[in-house]
Parts: C-alpha cells; sequence; structure tokens
C-alpha cells in the first residue's frame, strides 16, 4: 500500500507544497507544531532514511538547506531546526522546524490549528523566496 | 574564542571519539540522552548548519549514515533519529539518538550518567562496525 506521502507526492490527496524537484517534495506539516513547519519527502518510497543512498541522501540535505533558507525568510525565528524520527509514516522524511528554542522541537507538544487560508499564505510565503 | 567542539577537535580536551575523516568528527555526546547518542561535527567552526556549502553538508549527512548505521548495531533500537538544534553550542553538529519512541528524542529529558567506562565501552563497540 502507498504511503501517505506517496498518496501526496501523486496528487491523491492534498498538500500545502513549497516546492518540488524530479526526487524530492517539500510542502507543510499539516499538524505544524510551528507555523512553517515543513517536511522533505523523497519521492521514491524508502522507510528508514539511512536506507537512501549516499547521493539521494546528499541531494536531500541540499535540498533542504534550500527550503530551510526560505522559511527562515518567511518565519520569524532563531534558525531552522532539523529532524528526522521516522517511527510513524513508513517513508522518510525530514522535518524543518522554525525554532526560538530548544522546546519547540518537541513533538509532544500540541499541534497548530490553522486555517486553509493559514496554511496557503504560508506556503506561499515560503515559495516566493525561492528563486 | 574556540568553540568547545574545536577543543575537543584540536584535543584540548578529551572526548570518546568513535571515527573522524578529514573534514568530520563524531564523539559521543558527554550527557547523553540515550546510550548511544553522537555528535557529528565538521572540523571547521560554522555557527548555523545550514551555513554548511552544499557540498560539505552533503558530506555531513553521508558520513552521518555511516556513523549511524554503527551505532544501530552496537545499540539495540528501532532506528536512529537525527536532530539539529543549534541553540546551545555555536558549532553546528548533527545529533544522531538510537530511538525506540519519539519520546526518545526530547530533549529536556533526564541525561544518562554513565561511568567513563561506560563511555569507552560504547564508543569502542560503535567503532567496531565501521570498516
Amino acid at each position: 500500500m502507498s504511503s501517505i506521502f506517496t498518496k501526496i507526492i501523486k496528487g491523491e490527496i492534498p498538500c500545502y507544497k513549497i516546492a518540488e524537484t524530479e526526487k524530492f517534495i517539500a510542502f507543510l506539516d499539516i499538524q505544524p507544531l510551528k507555523m512553517g513547519h515543513t517536511l522533505i519527502v523523497p519521492k521514491t518510497e524508502t522507510d528508514y532514511i539511512f536506507d537512501i543512498s549516499d547521493s539521494d541522501l546528499a541531494e536531500m540535505i541540499v535540498f533542504s538547506k534550500t527550503i530551510a533558507n526560505a522559511i527562515k525568510m518567511a518565519i520569524p525565528c532563531k534558525r531552522i531546526g532539523v529532524a528526522v524520527l521516522g517511527l510513524e509514516v513508513p517513508h522518510a522524511h525530514i522535518h524543518l522546524l522554525p525554532l526560538e528554542s530548544e522546546a519547540d522541537l518537541r513533538f509532544s507538544n500540541p499541534r497548530l490549528k490553522l486555517t486553509n487560508e493559514q496554511y496557503q499564505d504560508i506556503a506561499n510565503k515560503i515559495s516566493s523566496n525561492l528563486d
């Protein structure tokens, strides 16, 4: 069965897309810990991040950097934090999170509830910082 | 002033080293959240992870993968989690953490207190899984 991320990649489930390349897609986490919480997902479904090939993993982190820089321009924060847990969705993904404090990177924190307009506005703001 | 990590890299402060390359070093976090909690640090001092050049960042994640695979062989866990916060030491570093649950990646959790022998034993076990 396809992962929820593969369904998003195929367009079967909508997302607030920020950018995509041939190999990767970046979209907003629908249960964000912070405004601008973004997921970086490879289009090929691999469960565990460290099972991704060296070259794809390298490309994935460089793509993440591009997106992180765009998030940082859009969302006031000290810096963009990075997390990979991989215990829920069996499709590797990197969380990018605007951080003000260490406590912002706590996955048990309550999730924000945003309107469709708010999600779309954030996604647009972030995308507009990409070349 | 040199960061604490630069002092470790220069050998001015001891560490439980797992591996190093020309550009990166891996050693145990001295205040581990979990047994096997490891830091991946570039030898060149850059504060923010996403200020590292694309090519060095790519190398850093591939080096992290090698170390993560060695940790996973040494420490029973579901998978190795990844975190970058960067709010304390102004020298970019990647945390690699053996995870059993999402709660293991919570930086407010109490830190383990290990003896020198325990640290050294873990570092040796992890290193022995590297070629």
